[in-house]
């Protein structure tokens, strides 16, 4: 079936890849959207057939599967919108809009601030546009439910081919905005396996009757600094190492494979990109209302060269990995020890098949939260939840400089600053070389003296130049880390937020027999579980990033001192070879 | 008497200080040319009237003093136009032309190199403009020789009030060219003290009868490097320190007061900068044939305060002072040591007019040379010159090559560089004091180690936008003095390329009774004394160079040293205060 399609961005083909070159604007005719790996097959109005980036385009309104397909089975929970459409509506809205913070934000004109195309319809523009309301085991039929008994077969890893390393913000350079700020944002399942249930929201968690499985409980305790996940005894961590490239269909698609070692095997299980990719939704399905999880790193952005740009993703896999690690729920989740443990073959698949069918996703992930702690009345939740939300946005302003203030430092050392420093280098070598051409004796020690100063000096220009990737690199990766993690908290908190707006409108459903007064009990209580876990997951995002923090501050400085250490002592040694007069 | 003339730069009046705003182009009619100073008045096309440095310009043909007195006493030379008239106006068109080096240039189209208005009748664009074959004792009638009986009052400073401190080539910001490759190449006296010599040249020294007076021999010797000035067993050096700013007719008109102090008498004198101009003006027309005078610190572009332009020129004074205190012949000669040690005012008065009367100036000053070494044969003398020739103008092109790369390190260390720096340090704040607002407990040593991290940085942009003071102004100062010398030396050298071709014409000269075999003999025999008068200023010149260049070199890496490992230690106690985890 042939969808027409808008093309959101720019996207240039890369030749040789069977990919179509495409303009923002452009109307496309989907021909074949069972391509996986994040790509579907469209033809151009002048009948160019190519490859292009499902995220790069909207499908039209008729080729949308129909949003609402009433289930009478189904609970009426329809009182809802009539009190409460916008805070239910709030994440999505969130994701949909340019600025992830505007769920805060009473001013709709905030939300074109990066540059994302402007969506007042809240259309979706996620890689799952045509299926808004999808249900975790239909968001990626074709890549992971591929015919064939092969379920992993008809998917390919060209786009492994393709990233970034730079740090620019959207709209500066390519047409997608990278990191954890976009897709995460909009994966958030805030709906269910509940059939029918045309609106998503916490009510689906306030109000469910039933209680989680024993299994799986999640259980936060007051620590010093107020209410914190159980941390294990033993902290899991991986190392992502080895990447090697992989061919499939007699070589006509290339991928590559990482080779992921637990510290509690110790044995490597290997993983494409599509597999942590797949790891992400799951972790994103079942975790995302409760824990910001930072997106991959991101694959759209055409990269320089292939062997910087699997060094970059595999830094930054780890980078992900370990984070992941860190944490204690999902470090702890089954479907994180699977990847990082699975036995054989067989075991990945049961356990993949498995995942996929996991029904406590989205909200209900509450459910299996226990705090042992008092319930809290809601000032205090609405309290907590303001001030997170503060902190977090104006962490990211912060993060933000930085990563704008390194980036055009990073430009200048590796451009303009180097070739000074050489130009200065050569200005003194050829005027010590005019100097060797006077005919006048002996004034061989000056020349030595002068040329070895302007190698010296192009010496300095190249060490300038290196100098970024060894310090600034660290400083921002991890900015820019915190930057896609701190895009996932307006979701999170858009989550609460709207939990909140409904624990608030209690009283009057109870007074109009929408609820029982019982019910509202189980909401309240429910919203303080929701908010426990909120302050669980903020102190363990501080305990991180105190951490990282200092790690990273150390690291700059220490590695600035060295570099302006070694360019000091290059020079003393080059005065050292003029005669002292 | 009111002359039209020219104006051959844009010129900008300083407010109150009653002088006109002339154009390139614009013709002007001189209303007064006894302002001394180097200032005229002149009226414009509006009926303004008001101030214009003479130099910026050109007297019209009409006001231009008969150039042709005819004198039938003088011996009748002009045989000499016959065979070499583009060779004895060599040195004039040099001057006039954009490029001082274009003397040894045979494409005339070189001469645009320098934004230098072209001048391709070689028409005198200097100071003397209206008198282009003034002798010395009346190219600043008005200056010296005002009227009264204080021989020193029509004078003003008001030009004391300008400099600048960029070392912008022409045509890059101001209209005017600086330092000594402008002012000096063309105020060689060519010709000399005989009436209606119409021609100039070095023939008048070839052929000249006399001999020099006893007293004032000069002396070459055969020392190492070759032949060499006779040096003095302790070498002349002064300080000039101390301005004083002083006013006269009613505090209409203020000058700075210099003091200098030679170590020779260690008595000080004071001296104006009309004084030091005075002094170079003798310099230049009494030695300026053998030896590059270089210019005094300009005084023609618009400084920026007073106090800091005062110190720029005292320091130019100084560094002009202690090369011509370097200089063996200039600071033995009569004229300077007046300028250094005179013991009263009447004892300066007295001196000046003694030195405004001397007649061995221009070319004549090879008279009082000797060299105690065997005569050079042509070809000796002609390879010496091409070989300076090349070198000077190499080294030439190597200094401003320095300037330019300097100047452009200049602006990026005191502009972009510790902005940026800046930036950094606000940005490491800022996130900083976030981190304070988290509510999270015990992240205070973060934070103050941040904070101080960052203002380590904004203290890093200080140091790095203070550095240029430090280190590259005296590298620049230094290359800038080089830069004014070594554009002396296309005059000086042109005279010497002249008197060779003369001497080549010898031949032709005795075969036509032009001249006997006897002036033939004599002709190579001064030939050879200029060979080693100029061979005496290179090995002089390239001494100097080399004991400057050690100097300056040394000093720049050494600051540039303290730069770096101050930086470093910085960042070193910034880092300690970092938690080691």
């Amino acid at each position: 079936m042939a969808f027409k399609a808008q093309v959101l961005y720019d996207f240039t083909a890369e030749p040789g890849n069977n990919e179509l070159t495409v303009k923002e604007g452009e109307t496309i005719t989907v021909t074949n959207q069972n391509i996986g790996g994040g790509w579907i097959e469209a033809q151009n109005s002048r009948g160019e057939v190519g490859l292009v980036p499902e995220d790069y385009i909207e499908f039209g309104q008729t080729a949308a599967p129909p949003a609402n397909v009433g289930n009478p089975a189904a609970p009426d929970l329809s009182f809802f919108d009539a009190f409460a459409p916008a805070s239910t509506s709030a994440p999505t809205q969130a994701s949909n809009g340019n600025d992830p913070w505007s769920v805060w934000n009473a001013d709709p004109s905030r939300g074109s601030n990066n540059n994302w195309p402007a969506n007042p319809e809240g259309t979706q523009t996620g890689r799952n546009a045509a299926d808004p309301w999808g249900s975790a085991s239909h968001s990626h039929p074709q890549a992971y439910q591929g015919p064939g008994a092969e379920d992993d077969e008809w998917d390919d890893e060209w786009d492994d081919m393709k990233s970034t390393s730079s740090y620019s913000e959207p709209g500066e350079g390519g047409a997608i905005q990278r990191g954890g700020t976009h897709a995460s944002s909009m994966k958030i399942s805030l709906n269910n396996r509940f059939p029918g249930f045309t609106k998503s929201g916490p009510e689906l968690y306030l109000l469910c009757k039933q209680s989680a499985k024993g299994k799986e409980k999640i259980s936060i305790y007051l620590g010093e600094v107020g209410p914190v996940w159980s941390y294990p005894e033993a902290q899991l961590d991986c190392i992502v190492a080895d990447p090697k490239k992989g061919s499939k269909m007699y070589g006509l698609k290339s991928y590559i494979e990482y080779q992921i070692t637990p510290n509690t095997t110790n044995r490597p299980v290997n993983h494409r990109y599509k597999h942590f990719d797949w790891l992400y939704e799951r972790l994103l399905d079942k975790f995302g209302s409760a824990i910001p999880i930072p997106s991959l790193p991101d694959k759209q952005v055409t990269g320089r060269f292939e062997e910087e740009f699997i060094k970059m993703r595999m830094e930054r896999l780890q980078g992900w990995m370990t984070r992941m690690c860190r944490h204690p729920v999902i470090s702890n989740s089954e479907v994180f020890q699977l990847f990082l443990s699975y036995k054989d073959e067989k075991d990945w698949k049961m356990g993949k098949r498995k995942a996929e069918k996991d029904e406590t996703v989205g909200v209900m992930v509450f459910t299996t939260i226990e705090a042992e702690a008092p319930d809290l009345d809601l000032v205090e939740v609405e309290q907590k939840c303001e001030q997170f939300s503060r902190f977090t946005k104006a962490m990211d302003d912060g993060v933000k400089e930085i990563l704008t203030v390194g980036n055009e430092h990073w430009k200048r050392c590796t451009g303009p600053l180097p070739k000074e420093y050489q130009r200065i280098g050569k200005a003194f070598q050829n005027l010590s070389s005019v100097f060797t051409s006077s005919g006048y004796q002996g004034e061989a020690t000056l020349t030595d003296a002068m040329t070895a100063a302007g190698k010296t000096y192009e010496e300095i220009a190249q060490i300038v130049a290196e100098q970024p990737k060894k310090d600034l690199h660290f400083l921002m990766e991890t900015n820019n880390e915190y930057k896609g993690l701190l895009g996932c908290f307006p979701d999170t908190i858009g989550v609460h937020k709207a939990a909140i707006d409904k624990v608030k409108e209690a009283d009057k459903l109870v007074n109009t027999n929408k609820i029982t007064a019982q019910d509202k009990v189980t909401m309240a209580k429910r919203a303080s579980t929701m908010s426990y876990a909120l302050q669980a997951e903020m102190n363990h995002f501080h305990s991180n990033r105190i951490y990282d923090y200092n790690r990273v501050m150390q690291q700059y400085l220490e590695e600035q001192v060295k570099f302006y250490e070694t360019i000091a002592a290059k020079l003393r040694h080059a005065h050292s070879q003029f005669t002292t007069m």
